[in-house]
């Protein structure tokens, strides 16, 4: 907070509020105070929202009205300017927010815009957080050895995206964290190929890409394979990218940038003439969210200097980092082959999180 | 546009963007300009966007760095100010945007917040979202009857959740609208009990509220039902909720304010001593999104005018609104009941696009 110039900070991202309170209902938000962190949230959650509140480390506020209103007087309450979450308000709430502060009294400046203070916080991982997601990466490893294993020709994409939600939820994962991806055939060229009702057949290559939350921790894992014999261009395509997740994964240890990470898968898959062929990043943070900080991508020129308020997130690596390593190549008409890990940056290199061998064909 | 000043907008609401240019991949916004709609979206959607922009209506612009360095272009491109969604884009992207066009020396007023500016035309469905939204009915209600039939005392929540999102699979629809709710005993006292691993008994109140996408739609229906014989006071609450339901029903025409609809639900559980006990609104607007304007709750006083830019959403039923009716009532310690069918608004009343029987108990 000192480094976005603020006392006071409306936390308004829902992993955010969870990451400071422990509350994990749908709907809340908190205030932090220089003296205390103030949970709100409403009368559905009393009961949840009470109990955490118990042992006096944090205040409680049930909302009576709305959110914003009760927003609204927690920052009226106190003299200093509020820092706002820019990325996680709207410019309507903050529109409101200020017209119901300047009906009050409180003009131009009661709300500064802050960006990635919690963020900061978040990035690495403490012992408990790692013992989740460490417990999550095995978990989800299980789920897919198993799909793997059940994977055959004639099976629709759906049917086989629903065994793996349905396994998430056997082995104790809440919910998917993202929409299950199952794409074969030529639809394995679609890095974000939804499950459809595409029958598979023999010699498909075949994404399964799926994640899941456990404990409010969010893990991802993706493994392309043949059904039955593989051609040789598949042979090369899949060893290539596997390639390419090995020298990422190599690359990760404390201090090293995210775009030298980025820039050794990138590297393999350029020797083997796919760079045109790798269309996103090589991976992305892992926590509370599925997608989070750090962005495992190449280096950006940002078009102008951080706005006030910003506290500028690291773009080198440090351990208790947790990051997935997924490069991928799509050859539209042709297929494509994505493979991915969830790694926990440690003191000299990188721990496996998921761990479920890459196999190029399942028959 | 007109009613919110402005003759541009950039829409960065998804389902505001697939709203008007039939786009439905994850990522994309849209430029409404005054003689053509440019529709935003990145390479892995190329070809699915090319497809949606043959016949010409329709621009399109893929996006070479990040969306919004394409959106400053677009807007810094057009001489006359673009309307933002201020309900839908962060500060932060509101800040960064106005920084870069400020940097191409457009300066303040490049940017005008709106409100509900493409919100207002969602409000009344056409014949086509109508005839999706019926589909969607008509499945959702197969798969409410099956899973009402497979109920029995002996299963885990969690089970129940995952046997009715398998359901709503088969039956054709993509994904479920929200985490399914299966609150069963004194766990339906809770308005929002995402399933638990709570094993259900004989004489359980169980709460089944579950949604589904078909096709981009959303339907969400909610049932709850004793597990074999009910005692006097479950009866008496049940009943209630259903009459209050009926009442809400019965209550929907156009012209009819969305709070007299509320209140016709509030005033038969008043009647029954159950006030208190109805903790939410009546119901909701479905459409692409799950909760859509209208909102059917009571009349809320506003804290302030609206603000500049805003099309305030009209307070009355019109013939093509679609909303849920489901008036609830949850006893602390106890457990709840809620009752929720889709309703279109037609003509002269309304027309049931949910159609389960309203059974006291399953055995």
């Amino acid at each position: 907070m000192a480094r976005a110039g603020v006392t006071r900070l409306a936390v308004t991202s829902p992993p955010n509020v969870t990451w400071l309170t422990g509350f994990d209902g749908s709907t809340a938000c908190a205030v932090v105070e220089p003296d205390r962190v103030v949970l709100v949230t409403d009368r559905r959650y009393a009961e949840a929202a009470t109990a955490l509140a118990a042992d006096g480390a944090m205040s409680l506020v049930l909302v009576e009205q709305t959110y914003d209103e009760t927003l609204a007087s927690l920052i009226a309450a106190g003299a200093a300017p509020a820092g706002i979450e820019a990325g996680h308000l709207t410019v309507q709430r903050q529109r409101w927010l200020a017209a119901v502060l300047a009906a009050g009294g409180r003009g131009h400046g009661a709300l500064v815009p802050t960006m990635d203070v919690i963020e900061a916080g978040r990035l690495v991982k403490d012992a408990w957080e790692i013992e989740r997601l460490r417990e999550a990466g095995r978990r989800i490893s299980a789920v897919a050895i198993g799909a793997l294993a059940d994977l055959a020709p004639g099976q629709r994409e759906q049917d086989v995206a629903q065994a793996l939600e349905a396994g998430l939820r056997r082995a104790g994962f809440t919910r998917p964290a993202f929409d299950t991806i199952v794409a074969s055939g030529p639809r394995a060229a679609l890095p974000h190929g939804r499950a459809s009702d595409r029958t598979m057949a023999a010699g498909d290559l075949v994404v399964l890409d799926f994640g899941g939350v456990y404990g409010g921790y969010c893990v991802d894992l993706t493994r392309t394979v043949v059904l039955g014999a593989p051609t040789a261009e598949a042979a090369r395509v899949h060893g290539a990218v596997a390639e390419a997740q090995q020298a990422a994964i190599a690359a990760l240890a404390p201090g090293v940038a995210v775009s030298e990470v980025d820039q050794a898968a990138r590297a393999v898959l350029a020797r083997h003439g796919l760079a045109d062929r790798f269309v996103h990043g090589t991976g992305h943070g892992l926590g509370l969210e599925v997608h989070e900080a750090p962005r495992v991508g190449p280096a950006r020129p940002a078009p102008h200097a951080p706005l006030p308020g910003t506290v500028v997130l690291p773009d080198v690596l440090a351990a208790g980092m947790v990051v997935t390593i997924e490069p991928g190549a799509y050859i539209p008409g042709w297929g494509g082959v994505r493979i991915e890990d969830d790694l926990l940056v440690t003191a000299t290199g990188a721990e496996w999180l998921t761990r479920v061998p890459v196999m190029l064909s399942v028959h």
